[in-house]
């Protein structure tokens, strides 16, 4: 096989891998009540890396009128278990085992971004770490992080996508 | 002042604590939208300790079916933060500086409790631990549990009940 | 077989298998380097629980004068670990994926007590939960909780007791 | 004042506070017992990052032959607490409240490398981050993180550098 076609079956396979996480990633997303209920939007998937955006609403809220940490640790946990999802095989299937949230600034803004990124794949446990941020006209503002301990289950008919 | 006396106002001293920061709690819980988007009831308010309530429902779930650890999260977080206001000045406002969450078992089941209890006090730093159960006919199962830390603010004005 | 001695058999098992994870982690203790350069001693060792102690000294401190957190992390990891062991069959080994601490009173005092205690068993993930206090005349100061999670490793030749 | 000597004065002045938190930084870490006790050594300070490195022995192993998780976490906290010394005022002292390591693959190798960065800073709550290698001939590879949580002090004398 010529080289030249060697590197397309590759860019082929590649992109047809890439194809499979993100419309497993879009249904699974789509699957998640939670999600829909605080209204939150997938929008980018990448090998290693998912974003959740979110807009700002009174039912998000805490007591002093700032997003509730509860809802940024549901959002950067489904950026983090999604950015598992990119760098695991088809009949793999993901469960948070534990995280862990710090709130560093008040989560004050109208739009908000989560973004998961992987940082030790496995085949057994992963390690994800997030970041969360107000976004707006300036500069993204961060507002808390997460790093989260993911593991991989197969064969498990009960954990489905 | 005869003892019984003194008894007595000691009692009613505690008795309008009591009040105070029972009151104080229930108004604030009843400001945060996010508790009443996921349809938390607040069950318990006692010195030192706070107890939520949570009916399961699809909104609340993640992909697989289970409760989802951003729920999950949440509910706890509060009650923990709520344990904290059980214990403080009225003047004082409690932040979430980070937590911690460990996912034990799925969350499966129609109703949960959320437990949050101070382990150690402090004019400054508080710390908490929760734990959250799924509750029904048979004994509760522990599903989750929380390590919390929070900051006692005086005289912030933006940061009110 | 008469029931009492049944019963009988029965408690010469638990004595057995009690035996026999008290001396697997005796031994697995004393080759610990790290244990044995802070001076700590294995005081305690029962299904569920284990107990570390440790006698402060100028090496164990941090620039404050109080008993660095590395140590508390270490005497506490090593009691969760331990405390682990007391709940698994004898061919398999156990990892920490991660732990948190949080430091509630600087560690001043003589003596210090370390207890891991098993949370959450399980065939693959491990919960526990530890206590630092500062002990001596009076009543056992708490100065640190540690949460972390383990993993049960079977058929891995490179982690062995 | 010409533009050129501004300049200058200002990097006069960045020197000098540079120089000072370097002094600073230092002289805690020589009067810290536990670094000496584990042979740690500061191999690197600057405007929001503190490295230290440690090369391995026996006696800083747990029972597999690794670097202890303990040993881990009390050279990432040491980093992480230095890297808050580069950004705060001389007379403010850090106290570590909390932390959480992740364990990504087993401490195996001569030489380790733990880099703690000021993710947060703050004149009250300071969030930073570590990262632990094993370093040698290759890429350095990526053992452990943390996150942790550290609280400024101003005018407690029982707290002092």
């Amino acid at each position: 096989m010529p080289l030249s076609r060697m590197r397309k079956d590759s860019l082929d396979a590649m992109s047809q891998q890439e194809h499979d996480f993100r419309d497993r990633i879009r249904t699974s997303f789509g699957r998640q009540g939670a999600m829909a209920l605080i209204g939150a939007e997938l929008t980018r998937i990448q090998h290693g890396t998912v974003e959740i955006e979110l807009s700002n609403r009174p039912e998000l809220m805490q007591q002093h009128g700032f997003l509730h940490a509860g809802i940024i640790a549901a959002a950067l946990d489904s950026a983090c278990t999604y950015a598992a999802y990119t760098m695991i095989d088809p009949d793999v299937s993901i469960l948070t085992i534990e995280f862990k949230v710090n709130l560093m600034s008040p989560g004050k803004g109208d739009r908000f971004l989560f973004r998961g990124e992987i940082t030790k794949p496995g085949s057994n446990i992963i390690v994800a770490d997030g970041r969360a941020y107000v976004i707006g006209d300036g500069p993204a503002k961060l507002i808390a992080s997460m790093t989260g301990t993911k593991m991989a289950l197969r064969g498990r008919e009960d954990i489905q996508e």
